[in-house]
């Protein structure tokens, strides 16, 4: 490999912008790098070690073996497993996603950690979710930590980042989609509504929702907390609503 | 400061260890020690910078001031607040734990991931849980990731570590409380169950419950997932279940 290409793939990994201008990214070990779409997988990398082990996984696979040197330059793991695969960046387009006749979307707003956001996507495919819409204040998902922490859905959940949320609710609510924001000020709880097409708003870990986010909802609605609990972490608080959706849906 | 208590300091903050021989652990930041219950706090800590900009905070606590140096050598943080305590260990008895009348436990096994067992303590306040039960296998409550992510919880919520599981859920059947474990092969679904008092058994990251833990259930109980997710992550996964018997209590 030149040096030039480690030079790409090491800010491949490290740097938001370099995938955003190639349109890639880069997934590591086999279950990501066994569960990524094929028609999206441009290049794969593996030790000589990786390869006396994984002959038959290798055998209908391009890859280039480099080596470990090389290989821990690229890898984002502190013990990497001696497989990653570049990959193309999937295209999705808001006005399609919001078209889809059942619906459940999640609609996050300046998620900071990369493990929570991950942790969304991955809760977002167990929980049935149509699509995640982000504001592009949050973290890239394609953070290496996100993509982790996502287990695979982020293959399998769409979604999309926008520059403007209030564009985003105002197509929703033309589609007949509801918006709802879990806010301390709601009057409902959470497991008082009659969900139907719905959007939950949820916002950065520090500092909740906007105010001019949460006014693009609907209604406000309420997790009770008791103690003296002020809020709960974003992935949990996102979690226990679409799984909520999902069993107002089954009742 | 001694640079044997320097050593001390920062043996605390990285070693379980240290924690566990001196029954002390260690806490950063205004909120955190601002929160600290008072009888439990032993020594605090605060650089000139934090003095200057609160003395009206400091004007009835106990402090030293030490250099920043020394500060950034036993502070956890990378941009450190400059106020940290030593406090004392809480004490919970199994047994006092397990009389409630009311009663939500977790009963957690060998949960390794430090934020996984903050927001896991962090939600228990917010749901109400009356106690955390842990498996000696899980990540120390007092590692310094883990007291941040509860967020001051784990100043509220009662918790034990246990040796043997198998007591603690004999025990607690004694006590009248049903224990379920979230478990693939559940045939109800976790949101159908009519709840009394309860235990949820909660597994190990990567490889869920073991099989000897999740035999000491009463019930498998199961959360429904979608698409070709395998599993929750186990901070969401306690959460929907912490909140799905609040939601059923109110019912």
């Amino acid at each position: 490999m030149t040096n030039n290409r480690i030079k790409e793939l090491v800010a491949l990994k490290d740097k938001a912008k370099a995938r955003r201008e190639t349109a890639t990214y880069m997934v590591e070990g086999i279950k990501m790098c066994g569960e990524a779409p094929a028609d999206k997988v441009l290049e794969t990398y593996v030790t000589q070690g990786f390869k006396k082990q994984h002959e038959q996984w290798l055998k209908d696979r391009d890859y280039e073996v480099v080596d470990d040197k090389v290989f821990n330059r690229i890898s984002d793991t502190m013990t990497p497993q001696g497989v990653l695969s570049v990959l193309k960046q999937p295209q999705f387009s808001l006005d399609d996603l919001i078209k889809s006749e059942a619906g459940l979307y999640m609609i996050l707003e300046d998620i900071q950690d990369p493990g929570n956001l991950g942790t969304i996507i991955r809760t977002a495919e167990g929980a049935g979710v149509t699509a995640v819409i982000m504001s592009r204040g949050c973290v890239d998902i394609y953070n290496p930590k996100t993509i982790r922490s996502t287990m695979g859905s982020v293959y399998r959940v769409p979604f999309v980042y926008v520059d403007d949320l209030a564009y985003v609710t105002s197509k929703m609510k033309e589609n007949g989609i509801t918006i709802y924001a879990a806010h301390l000020k709601g009057k409902r709880l959470y497991d008082e509504v009659n969900y139907k097409k719905t959007a939950f708003l949820i916002g950065n870990e520090g500092n909740g929702l906007k105010d001019e986010t949460a006014a693009l909802a609907d209604e406000y609605i309420k997790i009770p907390m008791a103690g003296k609990v002020e809020s709960l972490n974003a992935a949990v608080a996102a979690s226990i609503l679409m799984y909520e959706y999902g069993r107002s849906m089954r009742c």
